[in-house]
């Protein structure tokens, strides 16, 4: 993604991985990284696997690829997003909403690789990969913490309102299909009611 | 479970599945299906292969077997938790968003398989599948429209709020923690209160 632009965290286009990353997403997705073959991955990226291993050593360094990229574009997006929201908490919160619900809506597939595979990392990279998630949801968190702090959120349930939202924007990669009845505008800001309601926002 | 003792819903003892599919279980939550052989399954069930095809012909029949008996767990303890709750939709909605949060709290590992492996289930089995997680998503449904109905909830967009509880619930089993700070009985109080907050039930 560019983050250059003003609103480039809304702009989803057709993925722009690295191929062997793409093959590897496509594979994993399909049959979980550990139902997937080095010789696979190398065949659907139309490389040898000698020519894959040149630039992934391994298929843990693949994964491991894919996570951190996609993890880095949802942080990325993110901390756009509440840049150009301004200093209030409200329309902060908005914005940070709305670009889980987006990333997690046009990028099903890498959210199902994040869900899922967490439990193939291996232990090197594992608190790596968990500090970036917590910087994701530390983002969720500050904000709700502001608009406590400045009343204009109720709950008495800060951290675990923010799990809740986080939780049930990420869980929107498991029901959203393109071709539903309604559209992806329709959806951010009916789920996104549904945020505003979990903190204690009505208004 | 006991469906015949009153609160049966609200109790998990350790789990009693047949021994052949709480190895399935174990294995598909570590490797994922396509990860796992038949013959680890055996290992891990303490029969050989033989003696396990005697039960389950398939790795297939032992996915569809183990989604089949969850989903028939979760539904009828969901169906149990609302027909004790008597007639109204606000007790009948409080007792289902329990029940849901309790059954993916104390059964992670096998709303994990149910999560992630949908993508493994045979085609011929898929719509058997499907049916039952409509089915509990109905019992969900169905309320909140008579909550709707009796003007005890406000919201306005009841099947988008059904959805949005469900995945929230569910999403609970990616969290959940056995030692974590706060009790099992204070999380549930807590996410019920954001469930409530999403339909529309303040008070």
């Amino acid at each position: 993604m560019s983050s250059t632009v003003s609103g480039g965290w809304r702009i989803y286009g057709p993925r722009t991985l690295p191929a062997p990353l793409e093959a590897a997403l496509l594979a994993f997705a399909e049959h979980g990284y550990h139902g997937t073959s080095v010789r696979e991955i190398a065949a659907r990226a139309k490389l040898s696997v000698p020519g894959l291993y040149h630039h992934y050593p391994s298929k843990q360094s693949l994964l491991q690829g894919l996570l951190e990229l996609t993890m880095l574009d949802l942080v990325a997006r993110c901390e756009q997003a509440v840049a150009e929201a301004g200093a209030k908490p409200v329309a902060q919160f908005d914005a940070v909403v709305e670009s889980l619900l987006r990333f997690h809506m046009f990028r099903q597939e890498q959210a199902f690789i994040g869900s899922t595979e967490i439990r193939s990392i291996d232990d090197g990279y594992r608190d790596t990969y968990v500090g970036l998630r917590d910087r994701q949801q530390r983002i969720v968190d500050d904000i709700i913490a502001a608009g406590v702090a400045g009343g204009d959120f109720t709950t008495t349930a800060a951290k675990g309102a923010g799990r809740a939202i986080t939780t049930m924007c990420v869980g929107v990669s498991t029901w959203y299909r393109v071709d539903g009845a309604m559209s992806p505008d329709e959806l951010i800001a009916e789920n996104l009611g549904f945020a505003r309601a979990i903190v204690g926002l009505t208004a």
